[in-house]
């Protein structure tokens, strides 16, 4: 089964890359763009019985691997 | 307006990030996962008239900043 897993920071920590990301985009004359959040995508196949046995695989590996709970959060998604 | 920009290596280049996750994933004892792609997500608002001129505001920001052409795709959503 493919799953796929957003991981943002937290909407009270600062985006470093974000805010640079969005200052590159000013300098370039995109003066519209505001509030650029920078996260990361991981997309894999994952081995399982059901669909609800794949979702509680991705959920434990994100909890251990893929977050950093403290300043990260996720959204997990099998298809 | 509300732009997701998601950018992944294009298919032949090889993910070493994306490795390092499958290995790692394999070490704590996920032997089902396969095919890991670690990839970015950049999310922003975006000033605009129209969602036809913010899509192509937020095109050309790819092409110029978000994503490196060369090895890297990407997928540009406005909603």
């Amino acid at each position: 089964m493919k799953a796929t897993v957003h991981v943002f920071l937290k909407p009270g920590v600062l985006d470093v890359q974000g805010k640079a990301v969005e200052n590159a985009l000013h300098g370039l004359g995109w003066s519209g763009v505001s509030g650029v959040r920078v996260g990361r995508v991981i997309e894999f196949d994952v081995a399982a019985d059901s669909k609800a046995a794949a979702e509680a695989q991705v959920k434990a590996m994100c909890e251990k691997l893929l977050a950093n709970t403290v300043i990260e959060g996720y959204r997990a998604e099998v298809a």
